[in-house]
């Protein structure tokens, strides 16, 4: 455990230091800052697991550098034939969570370059790692131009779960285009989910945009229709776990709930996110993988069991929201619109 | 205070015993069984105003027994200018909390016969406190049943809140619609939105319906989206703090948003209320006053403070369905379909 400043001035969730992965643990904020700091890859997995760390891409970041540790291990164990002795290590990697496709994507990516490297993979597979952070929160600074611009005008924003700085490498998609039109004036007003079960929006987003002196409200879920009934946003801007090849949505639980009210309020809706998330072996959101969580989560709130014991809960973590219910899928390397999966192919033959 | 019984076998939230009302306290359930015994009617309204009981038809019924102490007080302290001496007493009661109509209608219906009193009130008004009481429960029973038949035959049903005994004189009015289906075997399964920020879904309605042995399920507001994709349920059932003259549905926050996503699901929308919910002073939704409570509500979970210090909330705790979204209104003198102004009038022409 190291202490965390909290008036760090760029918020860090992921950070490789002294040859060691520094996660920020984020079950404890905003209360406390304290991060875990990893030199083994199952702990990187279980911290995935547990949610120290979540996001999409934070989550893929984390795998990144799991990865190099899982090579320095096996390169001690195995010296030679590391190639071999890494698998075990990367498939409970791979396994620790289901739904976002960063973390496959981050492992695959580093995998591809175990064959060409020479001795020691460390020292290559790390700076391969430290470019997918670095290159992350450049995408999110593109996004956050690109998304802003979209927005126009507007006087309020609803945003769900977090999708912030501490969802990634750093700046956040969602929160990375309301940081960017909000310093470009464009917006006047954040609203924030609070996030049930695990009070993201209340914890992470409330924090991370006080932060940077933004105006955030923070409003329970069952509000969101009225509050788009009465005017007070002209668009949702979320992030995404994972996007399938038609313009389909994964996102957290809830997330399909609002895009089915803001079709039906005119609120337009986004999703930020970068080019990682998307996942074009999943033709369809039917072809997922969706996460259920214990039903603890939802049996108690803030620490405290508050449900009648025997209850049941039935706790699905992420939806799915239909590419129809989507206006614009914004990431680092431009906008679609209106998203299908000819303008989702039109993203990756762009390069 | 009292204990009650935790395996009481009929909840009755609200009862009259030697000269006192006793009150289920409802905050701290299903933890602590505790009733508060009041004999004083600001400790009344207080009582109302924090939540200690709340379902708008038994605000109305605990503000009849108010009304009963009022009087007491009145006569002791004015004797036969008892009418007047009430009057301020009656003034705190009715503005204890805004949204359920059933309070002002149970003062009001009370006060209707100050005039043709004579002598001390108490014992008068105490008989039409306990009439409206056992109308209540009657009233509710006769609402289970065309409920129950309304819904026909159904896998799963999601209710949100808590419209059950606790919040009537008994046995509930959407409760009391679900309790009547599943004693008639139309139903299989019962869903529960937790229903932040109080959690009645959490605390309250997943106990009294384990109490009578229905199968509940628990889940986040956010997710009841999916849950009507994946065609889990083929009801929302519902109660209503205040009905308006056109058939506009004033419900816990959450409740629009449900009928929202129901319309778009072909998933059918009933709201279970007694005549007593029905306000036609109210033309629309729109004159029905929305309250909003303070922001810790939102900003703390479970009893613990969850969001950044600094952060807001917007807390409205009440919206309005319209009556467009409603596919029936269960009463006791009968069932609404589509309702309107017509179909409104139609029930209370019908008696």
């Amino acid at each position: 455990m190291s202490q965390v400043d909290p008036q760090l001035d760029r918020i860090r969730p992921v950070q490789w230091r002294d040859g060691a992965l520094h996660l920020l643990d984020q079950r404890w904020l905003p209360d406390r800052h304290e991060s875990l700091i990893l030199t083994d890859s199952d702990a990187v997995a279980a911290a995935i697991t547990d949610m120290v760390v979540r996001g999409a891409p934070a989550i893929g970041i984390t795998a990144a550098f799991g990865t190099v540790l899982a090579a320095r291990s096996a390169w001690q164990q195995a010296g030679a034939d590391w190639r071999t002795a890494i698998e075990p290590a990367l498939d409970r990697l791979r396994a620790a969570r289901p739904t976002a496709i960063n973390l496959a994507w981050a492992i695959d990516k580093l995998a591809a370059s175990f064959a060409r490297i020479d001795g020691d993979p460390e020292p290559e597979l790390l700076a391969q790692a430290q470019t997918i952070l670095d290159d992350d929160i450049a995408a999110n600074h593109a996004m956050g131009a690109l998304g802003a611009a979209e927005i126009g005008q507007a006087d309020g924003v609803l945003t769900h779960c977090n999708a912030g700085a501490l969802a990634t490498g750093g700046y956040g998609t969602a929160l990375g285009v309301i940081r960017s039109a909000w310093a470009g004036q464009r917006i006047k007003q954040v609203f924030a989910d609070e996030t049930r079960p695990w009070l993201q929006g209340a914890r992470l987003t409330a924090w991370e945009l006080l932060h940077d002196g933004i105006a955030t409200d923070l409003l329970v879920e069952g509000a969101a229709a009225t509050l788009m009934a009465q005017g007070l946003v002209q668009w949702v801007v979320v992030g995404s776990d994972r996007i399938a090849g038609n313009g389909d949505v994964a996102n957290k639980i809830g997330t399909y709930s609002l895009a089915v009210l803001a079709r039906e309020h005119g609120v337009r809706f986004m999703v930020a996110a970068p080019l990682s998330t998307i996942d074009r072996q999943a033709a369809s959101g039917a072809d997922i993988p969706i996460e259920r969580r214990a039903a603890d989560e939802i049996l108690q709130a803030g620490g405290q069991r508050v449900a009648a014991e025997g209850a049941g809960a039935w706790n699905p973590v992420f939806d799915v929201t239909p590419a129809r219910l989507v206006d614009c899928i914004v990431t680092e390397r431009g906008v679609v619109h209106h998203p299908d999966k000819a303008g989702i192919d039109a993203l990756f033959n762009a390069s």
